[in-house]
């Protein structure tokens, strides 16, 4: 296994200490893996995600001004313990309630359902929206309906600058919903990758071979292929995503994600087929995201995104923020 | 081969015009592959970048408020033309000149001087400066002297910085000399990486073998050896780094760089232990970069560059810039 790493046992905690290190802006509270902000001085609703370890730089590069207010972590491709997502809870709520973005994960949604409840006895009020973005497959693997992928960081990014407008848990929590209805995505994978812990690759791809439609932690696509032009990518993707929901006649943002490997050289590549089937079809793009959004560890592949957009969820998304994974110089 | 494109002749254009369609700000110049800034209001120094492609975000990825001007882009791993680099010269120049920033590399050396003379010649001032920052080998196969790696990003925004504060070009290229005079870098390869036109890898490293001090083309570095801990990594590259130049009781920033398929997990674990080491020597840490700055197709491995700060450096490093590689959301 080629990995720059001490322990397998240790990847989780080192790694944040290590963003901590790099980003002084962020708290990082030991044995309960979570990344928090240190300037808490405004009250607001809370934002609050995370999940298994393995996507970065979600969910702990996404904490800052007008995203995340804490990231959980759990050990790599596993959900984070209740105990860890209360934590979270706790460093992010200023009085004003949190809320909860889970990605669909069987384990996410009992983990953060139970330290959702536990925090409410403690007289915080926590709401939760469940991101269910990939079209590929109606069940996977680890979850019941829709896997959670890449379009998680667009609600991220609505959820925390609604937050940061002053708005109540409900009205955050709508925006995020909102989001999330306009959401959908899909994925291609061109190489396995390794959990630190197991030391081989979690499955095997031949050397002329892709999956269409993996999942994030390796779960199965719809499709074993040989390998494609990036303009055959761009529209098997797309094809299954416009399938899915109606975005004809209107703008949307787009993400062009990279599952870890994948050079930014492809990703663009694959951009300008993406934006040439899209404007074909009188799709507006109000603006464009490339590069490693939410990742697998070091799997190669790429997902697509589209997210509808209204005036409410173009002003959100264009509105400031500032965190560790996109950040000026 | 696996590699999201279309074919191997049309990386280079496909790729810069999927960027200027993901970032409406970029300007591309079809056949001469130059990629820059459409806001020219402001007469200052234009700052000029490029070299052969694969080195994604470098060096379009830096073009944008307070860095480059231009990125004039070659084809993977090969030196742009001199008609190129002209091309990259008159877009950027507004009248106060322009400094070229070369990675030392044979053909760059060469191409760049050509056109350094040849825009002389319909009288634009121009001036240039090399960047040597790895300290891992005294010459390499395409370069006599060190090689130019990740370092030359913080050249990058050193010259841009100072550049947009209305300094003349002499007092750009000065900033930029002192960055380049404080400068070192030293890297690692875990694996090896696949020229799009040649379709099989470039070298073979045995599946638990590394090789310490690889150049960004995956040039021979000093040493084949097993697969270290990140402790490890961070001990031996910093080792050869703070032999060759007196860091001790400065100031640094610091770029933990990923050479294109390293996830951030390891990077900032590798983070982690590199903090520790300067921390331990009195060096004091300005600013910690992580990421993937300067990459090498998809080669999976690092690179660490340590830049000594005084005020000046300092302040211009700070300064605020806004390019598609480093850009809030």
């Amino acid at each position: 296994m080629k990995k720059i790493i001490n322990h397998p046992n240790h990847v989780v905690s080192e790694l944040l200490v290590g963003m901590a290190k790099a980003h002084p802006e962020l708290k990082y509270t030991e044995k309960l893996e979570v990344i928090s902000r240190k300037d808490k001085t405004k009250k607001k609703v809370g934002v609050v995600s995370g999940g298994g370890s393995g996507h970065e730089p979600a969910h702990a590069g996404y904490v800052g001004t007008g995203m995340l207010d804490a990231a959980v972590a759990g050990n790599v491709f596993s959900s984070p313990s209740p105990d860890r997502i209360i934590k979270g809870i706790e460093e992010a709520n200023s009085g004003e309630g949190v809320l909860l973005v889970i990605k669909n994960y069987s384990g996410d949604i009992m983990n953060f359902g139970m330290a959702k409840d536990m925090a409410e006895m403690d007289d915080i009020r926590v709401e939760s929206v469940v991101v269910k973005d990939d079209v590929a497959v109606p069940d996977s693997t680890y979850s019941t309906g829709r896997r959670g992928i890449a379009g998680t960081v667009f609600v991220h990014k609505i959820a925390g600058a609604k937050a940061e407008t002053g708005a109540n848990l409900d009205e955050v929590k709508a925006a995020a919903e909102k989001a999330i209805a306009n959401i959908r995505s899909m994925g291609m994978a061109m190489t396995s990758c390794t959990l630190p812990a197991v030391g081989k690759p979690g499955f095997v791809l031949g050397d002329d071979e892709v999956e269409i439609g993996m999942g994030i932690h390796g779960e199965p696509g719809v499709e074993r292929t040989t390998v494609k032009t990036a303009a055959e990518v761009a529209q098997i993707l797309l094809d299954k995503i416009l399938a899915d929901y109606d975005y004809s006649n209107s703008e949307v943002a787009l993400l062009v994600n990279g599952l870890g490997a994948t050079p930014l050289m492809e990703l663009y590549i694959l951009n300008n087929e993406v934006e040439k089937i899209l404007t074909e079809k009188g799709i507006k793009i109000h603006r464009t995201f490339v590069g490693n959004y939410m990742t697998a560890l070091e799997m190669s592949g790429c997902s697509l995104t589209l997210m509808k957009l209204d005036d409410e969820l173009k002003e959100l998304l264009d509105a400031p923020c500032n965190t560790p994974a996109l950040k000026i110089f």
